[in-house]
């Protein structure tokens, strides 16, 4: 199984540190093929660079050919409705799979994540996915993304921190690490804290191919149909979909 | 990997049905161990019936002894929360399973299940676990729960136009099965529809498989904890958290 | 009129503190037939001790023989929906009659409980009846429910604290008991707090006497039809449906 | 006890009617006080009518002087939240009382109302009392409430109609019958139709009964606490708190 | 364009104060014609006070015949509903267009109001119109209404502290200003802030002209359609719709 | 007043149609720059063209320089928030401006739009803001948006009986209307149907304009604050907030 790993922001080493999480959570069987856009910014704290990453998402996407799944490591799922619409197979996103495990491990998470400008986009993201009764709360820490590039050890204290104090606060059973950078941290939080701690990008990793031995795809009938056929101008003339499609 | 595979009803060949469909989900380092209560009804088809054989779940999670992982294989989820008391690990309803996965495969799905007296349970699951919004109907065939008994090949013709209907009227991009003995049509309705089928057996053998790998069970801080040492009175008393704990 | 009182859990001198407070809330042509199931928890404080006694509640509705009503007391209100599937007459929980009696009273209501734990089992109940966003706050106590079993006088101070710090913090006006075990210190309670406290056994018996004199009882067409006839295993043998039903 | 009944709307025949059926189904030692405002329109059918009802309701809440308790008895619950203001004891909106019960006897209802362009006011109370998950269609019939004068008879075949068409089409449990003018119908409908039929005037009469007799009236707490002292001008110069107070 | 302006209180002052901040918000060619009920409480502070002001809002869009466009100028908008069935033109609330207006230039808000009884009539108006999730959180002040009066300078360190406490517990991006009688602090509280302050009366006049300006009134297809003519009794007599409309 | 009117998509035509129908509805000191992302899909019917055209906005509001306000005129409000985030001034998306607006004329609204699979961008909108419980029904009628180029005429009979439809199976008292290429077909369809319609660019371009003359522009403070100086990669590179910010 071939599985596109996209980080939508365009930092290689952050690539390649999401890449090294993900093939340490994936199957023997699993191919992990880590890639970033060709454009866009270094790291993703806010809605323009998420808008601009997301087109960057949808343009891997394209690029990359048939695939059979497709992970989004970045925690405000840039483009996933678009890359649902341009694969077969299953497309998730890291924000996503964190929540629906969390969901399914506790009765109520918390969320810590990067900058506090950022946690409207998860809030965003958790009434969209239906889980914002689950979710007690989301947590700033105001660590830069780009920070965390090294694994992140240097910021472990401040997000141990935050957790212990979410758990207390929210009365929650567990807690989802807001952004793909903090993935090397899972395990050791999760020791300290003695709580299920949820990385999206395993998650994701994990819930794709299981989707995928299930023979189960991103629907084609009706709203993820593949993009129309049309024209597409400038730069992004290359990502329209042929007219015979 | 050992997963307790719990029957609610006490149905024998429905437990062997079930856990034939669970088996060919499961990866090969996950033994399956089927079990059904030892008291309570033939099929679940109410809220009488699925009291029993909630209780009945949770007496089979005490007897079990230690296992990575559990499924309860009824649609209704009876018994869910209390078998997460119960379990390290993961433990996982098929209706939560298969509800979260649609919810990853299409903006919308259908639940097309048995009596249509049971559609209530499936909407106050969703209700509970946050998917109301993506469901976009639930609808009951009326087809008695162990008429499905022999892997259901007979009520076929009577499910595919009931999925159908569904998908046109509901403007749903996938279909939920909502009955564990409907697993072993899955993959027939799958290329019949050309929409992703759901059968939520094989969605939560896989995913709490998943979780297992991770490193993810049940939380134990908060709502999730052991039972707390008390008397259990009558035919009950077996199950009571031993006050040690 | 003939009430069933059910204590769900097995301690008989929390059924009998219950059967007073109920008659003493009951008018007088009410005759209160308290009972307790034939097995399982000595209390309820948690999922799996609650799904037991949802059985036991379900066990002492078909043993009770026709009445014309039933109350739950317990604030989880188990086996709520499969009582209602076996009673022609109206059957209410507790804490579904606190929660509807509070949300009349004043513009938001709290809850004081028992143990922490257990403040998810109200909240649930509380999204199922429509009544999350009437309800300001859910606050445990970390009471066990059998120190309660005396009346819980010596509970007292501890409950009026949590009332008191509840009305402040959550902005409310009136106190929802959070456990059948404290029904008697409702007046002292009121008198102390100058604010209406909702105890859940006089309501539910209050309520459902009224809905018995109106001629209401648990609608048989659809969802709480009686159970299907068929054959129910072990123990529970005699709680099946007669099939000439 | 001394229940005030307040007929919203103008019509004296139409009072006359509602207290006959209040004190049908009112106990013995209930004192029915029907009454109805000094001014405003002969029936309620529209916002504007219900705004100038609910000053009248005010009105007559203040002209009243103590009572125990009190039921506004329009479907719309004109002025409920003010009639709370001033009143010590519980008081009840027809729709409100009419909304809880049917939630109590069946896991859906359906509305059965007079003009169309109100189906709107009872949508907005069942959000408003968080019951709207539990009603599954509110349906007008466009029956002048007045053609109800005479206690409904001539109407009966319609509403019947209507409630069987919601009963099939709603999947529901239970009617609600959505104007004071049908509670004498009550009881037919619930006869032939052989689902409960709920009758928003006598349920709120037992319930403020109820709430009476456990010793709960309105929170003066917060929100509901007496209207604050101020000149009040015009015709209403009478309706405001004593500065005293 | 002539916008009639109702000051729903009696308080000729504060209808001169909300006359001119109305005028100094409106374009040139908007004839503010301001008004005020010829009955009713000289502020409104609770429920009871709003229910009367309600009436006298329909009573003065009665009175006022045809205008172009319509706002209420108190913060709970009384009598919006009723005062739109009446109006070809669009009619606003002042509430109503805050919340709007907020949603428009924060993802979260917060509002400050006068006394904090009145903090659940926001609230309910959010939950109406659905910015519930976009307000975090609504602070009274328990500033009378009356203490305003003179354009409120002798409250604003008041408001501004409580303001900007708000902003940072809500973790908000802007203000709304909940009471008529704040809108000539909004600028001074905007700079001093350093966040988008709004001020409803303003905020209502701009929407009604733009609604105006575009051809939009009240839809008077359905719920909004015209009064029903009928008898009205009283000092209301003159309110009815005439027959042959 | 300098507004920016970016029409997300790249068909020149469409956007001179955009930019007269602004005209036609701004007032005369509105300045409308009306432009076109350089590259991305030459119309916007699902979510990949939309990733691709929310790129596109977020570019042009960068390359812009200082603008008063700005409107994003295409039914998705693909970038909006994007958008927001680079603006010191008011910036709305013509959905959430016709939607806002469509509630504050009648108490339920229809859309009618262009591909049916786009329903589900407007349903996810309307949820996101809130208004979801306004809307009744979105309405595809699969008119392809560049069937709309020449202002629409063509599709008038078909957008007309859908609108017609709509309003009878919704009981709404409006329509939406869900493409900016029906701008222009708006006057004729509220003569014709007798309700309000809504162009949500003419409704964008007043609301930009109100929020302006009320010096209301985007929160600078917290989620909308501008985006962070950071490196951006190819043709992206000079999208990048500079440093020194």
């Amino acid at each position: 199984m071939r599985l596109l790993l996209i980080n939508p922001n365009t930092t290689a080493t952050m690539t390649a540190d999401i890449a090294q999480a993900a093939r340490a959570a994936a199957p023997a069987e699993v191919e992990i093929v880590a890639t970033q856009p060709g454009f866009g910014p270094a790291s993703i704290e806010g809605f323009f660079d998420e808008a601009i990453a997301a087109a960057g998402v949808a343009e891997q996407m394209r690029l990359a050919g048939p695939v059979d799944a497709a992970v989004i490591a970045c925690f405000g799922d840039p483009g996933l409705d678009a890359a649902r619409e341009v694969c077969e197979g299953p497309v998730l996103g890291i924000a996503e799979a964190a929540f629906h495990v969390a969901s399914m491990v506790a009765t109520g998470f918390s969320v810590v994540t990067t900058m506090t400008r950022t946690c409207v986009i998860a809030e965003h993201l958790l009434q969209k996915y239906g889980l914002e009764r689950r979710c007690r709360g989301v947590h700033g820490t105001d660590i830069p993304v780009l920070a965390l590039e090294d694994g992140g050890q240097a910021c472990l204290p401040q997000i141990e921190d935050a957790a212990r104090e979410a758990l207390a606060r929210d009365r929650s059973g567990a807690i989802v690490l807001g952004c793909a950078g903090m993935a090397q941290l899972c395990q050791t939080l999760q020791q300290r804290l003695g709580v299920p701690v949820i990385d999206g990008v395993a998650a994701a990793v994990r819930l794709t191919h299981s989707l995928h031995v299930l023979g189960l795809g991103t629907s084609k009938h009706g709203d993820y149909a593949p993009p129309l056929p049309k024209r597409y101008a400038g730069w992004a003339a290359g990502l329209a979909s042929p007219a015979g499609r």
